[in-house]
């Protein structure tokens, strides 16, 4: 294949020889692991962390570094290689424990764990899809807070990637929006092998990439030959004198160059190479040294301590320069890539809570959070809101929003028809600092981003996921519309806050939630359709940050009886819940209503509170308008949910419920019956 | 923007005035829907169904009919449109219905509801998708049942779509297959007016899809006046004359063209027109007659029924005549397009299991899974199988498996790194008829595709889904890759059914089940690694099918005791239930295990089956290496279960389920506390 394919062999040296060397033995010693990209990419990496990449090996942190995504996460080695080469706090005794328990080196990159990795890569297509959100978010920056001779916001994206990433749709939406962005300080290297896990991809990978990236109105530099550093070294100086639009730079490599026997084939994928082929390939390379061992003067070359010093340094002085002239703004700058809220935060927050009590307005809750962006998002500036195309929908735009558009910065991004995309655009620009982004689709379509929502979790992110039309009360649109399983199945991902007010103040206090929540992304669940305001006191209301608390006590008014059952609910049905409990009480039955917008936050509560909001023994009803099976771990086999476990209809709303039987005489009806 | 556009305006008339009317007016009567895109690809519907659409309204079932796909879905109103017009057995009175409760014409076009829907769409970009699906479904069988001079299978797939389907990421999955695979029957109709909810497409939408599509291998026709039936019938032509490419015909056209106020913009794209602009519309487009009133010679201009049963009649000649060449063939296509099995398929599972349990190998269920194949699809031609580029790792090729190639037919499809579109292409196949698919992919990447998967459960349509790795038992790629709440979130899809086979007699009987189910979905998990055989009688056999059964009934051996304790448990972890039930016996403490490979099925048993394999008031234990959530609704409050509400890690599978504490001693330790 290679000479059909017309690619020049690497002329090994002993410097790409680390990277390859460290690969095979590390996926050798582990047993498991991809040495192909590391082997084949070694070249590429090379020119691009000797030469060009801004970075300090002593500070991962500087704000201003270039950053660096190995989209071909599998590929980790790599980049393992290429931090302990630099110069970063990642020993050789690391890599010797690669994939292994509790090592910094885990089979995939994992953001948090090896300093460097600036997020988790492996699921395809998501590498370049955060990379485009951190280019954005330098964009973004740089438009919020350089100043004429102070750029203190300038630095570069570089994204590795693969076949793999290049079929996976979501580099199509990423990539069509970095296009019309213009995102020119993006630069991607296309491991253009010609080998995926099936074999060579000509049976099912055909397209003409280049051609396809000209069409997102990318720079794209055809046929780079992959393991020539002069050819290397000349497209990025091309891709970098081009700051209008992103860059792809396709180069023509030998997947697992440097293993004599297993190169250019897919066994050299996925698989350790074999003590043999390790051998051989040593020979092959030149490499004459046992595993794990690097020469002094090797690892002279590779350290970027002191280059990575000198331009941190040169930059704080610019800094420095910068805070003279600007003082506010350098304040704000720092605060807001140290991740924190305004000092002021929490007494602005009591401040629209009481407003929203106040006005005891009975809205949709999807308006009710955009009253809640409306309220909060002038002192958050770090906000970067958006929505896939349904900002008059999800209700996300507000006063102060602007548009984010290939000339100019902004705090509101229109994504298109790309729910994906958006996510991972959004967890890109979490990843960056500097902003807390705030995305938006219809809650079905939360599938679409699914596995997005899942890394924001796994990384423990701040993103805020704002979900609309979250049941049958969407009406007409029908069931491919219609939310039934989707909040259920949300509250299943480890460390996501799921939330579903029941009106305006559940709502806000939502937000704040989300938005102060500095170790993991959340899901706010918002309703279509105007939802009654609920009267609490502030015991209450502070009862909400709980995740679920007793929003109507059983008894008539002022007069507290002991209850004879708890009905729990959320979003649209704290209502109904409250409407039973009165007609119940008609009856002289005493129920609690406990309102529950968060079962996970409610879940991490220490065991009093818990027991104080549903107390051992009492009879339990849930009631939420989607799948029931969830709410067993709250009401028991004995206790009773109203619940929809089918798919919706069209039809409009109210009529919905009605067939549906998510109706508070249903739930009076499940209170008698777990009484019976 | 309509002069810079450079778009002809339509000039109208009654036919297809009547189109404009009856969306207008049925939009109008629901006071909800999207009158745009049917406005707006009147002329394009009315060159395509009433001069090239090869379909017989009396029979929407005909084999070779041409399928069409509305992938634009949310412009339901224009196929009721055309299904009424045309003769379809769609009267006025279910057009007048739109979006009400248990009309035929729900919000999105519903598969199932309407007659002539050959697909559900509103999601978008899953049209484009199934359409794909449906071509390479006609190729496929063309290979595998025409003959020389006997073209029984020759049709075409038409689809519409629109700017947010071409955002969508698996626009470009699918799309990039379809010219790989020279789907040069698949004919796609691009609705290019410029417009998404947000407003005029220019700020995230700038996509040169032309130049796109044309990376894609396919043939493009660009800049076709899509108001000029004239430049509309050429583009057919052209698209018709080439066989060897998927074409896509780019319309340029006026969103809501008719309404004079509000078309060109977002006003008109999901919102009733209102009374006012719905009259003005009706005096620009020379439209008298009262809503829902179409003149007799309107309905007989659109009427398709004389031609249609003309073309089936022709057809059904043909037919006789390679029944009479092909007798065998002819019949084996009646069945397949009828969805039957062989008449001795359930003589052969019984053989095949017979085999298996003859066998008791200890293996991983994936390859028990591949053998399962190799066993059935030599009876089940109709199998069409694939992966997303994990074929070695999912094992899903066989000894016969062929694959599809530009030019050729086959039996299993090299899908790329593609899971939604694989999954939505493969929901297409089974709309088609005459296929039954199954697709692959790590268990992870269900999530990728998570919104096909609930398609399939919707529109009840049989797809077999295999995903394997399916725990952290996965091991060394770490927490990227580790499916902790995947199962529990499918088994919440409804309509789908999730097995989790603990050996090879679970897997044998979990495909067998698969297969048969004609009414929806199946997920298929399973695990990397080695799982130990089961003994079983026939009735535990048997019992299988039923979705969990007694595996192992508390005593020692022979002699049966009364249980204590009931421990339920699926794949994987029912060895260590097993395990931990005979370290148990050795205390005194008589447990028995329950094997529950789906719980889905479960819970469709009778009540009789479900207390005798859970007899009320045992305590319960389960244990799934996933989320425990799931499992209160079979252990109640009072219960334990062994699981995992975590993040998983990357390290050897062993290691991992110490770490996690899925062990027999920890299923042992549960049910000591549960007795206690």
């Amino acid at each position: 294949m290679q000479s059909t394919r017309n690619v020049k062999p690497p002329v090994f040296n002993p410097i790409t020889g680390a990277i390859r060397a460290l690969a095979m033995d590390a996926v050798q010693q582990a047993n498991s692991g991809h040495p192909g990209a590391p082997m084949g990419m070694a070249e590429i990496a090379e020119v691009l962390w000797r030469h060009h990449l801004k970075h300090n090996p002593a500070n991962p942190g500087w704000a201003d570094r270039d950053r660096f995504v190995l989209s071909n996460g599998h590929g980790s080695m790599l980049i393992y290689a290429l931090l302990h080469l630099t110069g970063y706090d990642l020993p050789i005794a690391e890599l010797k424990r690669f994939r292994q328990l509790h090592s910094k080196t885990p089979g995939h990159p994992e953001y948090g764990y090896a300093p460097g990795v600036e997020t988790t890569t492996g699921p395809l297509g998501q590498g370049i899809t955060n990379a485009v959100g951190m280019a954005l978010a330098e964009k973004v920056l740089a438009a919020d807070f350089n100043r004429p001779g102070h750029e203190v916001v300038d630095h570069h994206t570089w994204v590795f990637l693969g076949d793999g990433c290049l079929m996976e749709g979501i580099s199509h939406e990423a990539c069509s929006l970095a296009g019309t962005w213009g995102l020119g300080k993006l630069i991607a290297f296309y491991d253009d092998n010609n080998i995926s896990i099936d074999g060579h991809v000509d049976g099912w990978f055909t397209d003409d990439t280049p051609k396809r990236f000209e069409a997102y109105g990318w720079q794209v530099i055809r046929d780079v030959q992959g393991h020539d550093p002069a050819a290397i070294e000349a497209a990025i100086q091309q891709a970098k004198g081009n700051t209008a639009q992103p860059t792809l730079i396709c180069c023509k490599t030998i997947i697992g160059a440097g293993a004599p026997n297993k190169q250019d084939s897919h066994d050299v994928h996925g698989a350790p190479l074999g003590a043999a082929e390790i051998e051989a390939a040593r020979a092959h390379i030149g490499w004459n040294h046992p595993p794990f061992e690097i020469p002094a003067e090797i690892y002279a070359a590779w350290d970027a301590r002191a280059k990575g010093a000198a331009a941190e340094a040169q930059w704080n002085a610019r800094f420095a320069s910068y805070r003279a002239a600007h003082p506010e703004l350098a304040a704000e700058f720092e605060r807001r890539m140290a991740g924190d809220l305004p000092a002021d935060w929490n007494a602005h927050v009591e401040a629209v809570l009481a407003k929203v009590i106040d006005k005891a307005e009975t809205i949709a809750t999807r308006k009710a959070s955009q009253n809640s962006i409306e309220a909060y998002a002038p002192r958050l500036p770090e906000l970067l809101g958006g929505s896939a195309d349904l900002a008059g929908s999800n209700l996300t735009l507000w006063s102060g929003a602007r548009g984010v558009r290939k000339n100019s910065g902004g705090n509101y991004v229109y994504y298109g028809v790309r729910e994906f995309g958006m996510a991972a655009i959004a967890n890109g620009a979490s990843l960056h600092g500097g902003l807390i982004p705030y995305t938006a689709t219809f809650l079905m379509f939360s599938e679409y981003a699914r596995n997005a929502l899942r890394m924001a979790a796994l990384m423990k992110i701040r993103q805020v996921f704002v979900f609309t039309h979250d049941s049958i009360g969407l009406g007409e649109d029908g069931p491919t519309h219609q939310p039934v399983e989707q909040i259920a199945t949300l509250r299943l991902i480890p460390n996501m806050d799921v939330w579903r007010p029941c009106d305006t103040t559940e709502s806000a206090v939502a937000w704040a939630c989300a938005v102060e929540r500095r170790t993991g992304p959340s899901s706010l669940c918002f309703s279509r359709q105007n939802l009654p305001f609920q009267a609490r006191d502030a015991a209450q209301v502070a009862g909400i940050r709980r995740g679920g608390y007793v929003l109507s006590e059983a008894g008539n008014g002022s007069q507290t009886v002991a209850a004879q059952a708890v009905i729990i609910a959320t979003g649209s049905e704290v209502a109904l819940a409250v409407s039973a409990q009165k007609t119940l009480a008609g009856e002289g039955i005493a129920v609690r209503v406990v309102s529950m917008p968060s079962t996970n936050v409610f879940d991490r509560q220490d065991d009093a509170w818990k027991a104080g909001v549903l107390p051992k023994g009492l009879p339990r009803v849930a009631v939420e308008a989607g799948v029931t099976d969830g709410w067993r771990k709250y009401v028991g086999l004995e206790g009773e949910v109203v619940g929809i476990d089918r798919f919706g209809e069209s039809a409009p709303a109210g009529e919905l419920f009605k067939l549906f039987g998510i109706t508070a005489e249903a739930v009076a009806a499940a209170v008698r019956k777990v009484l019976a």
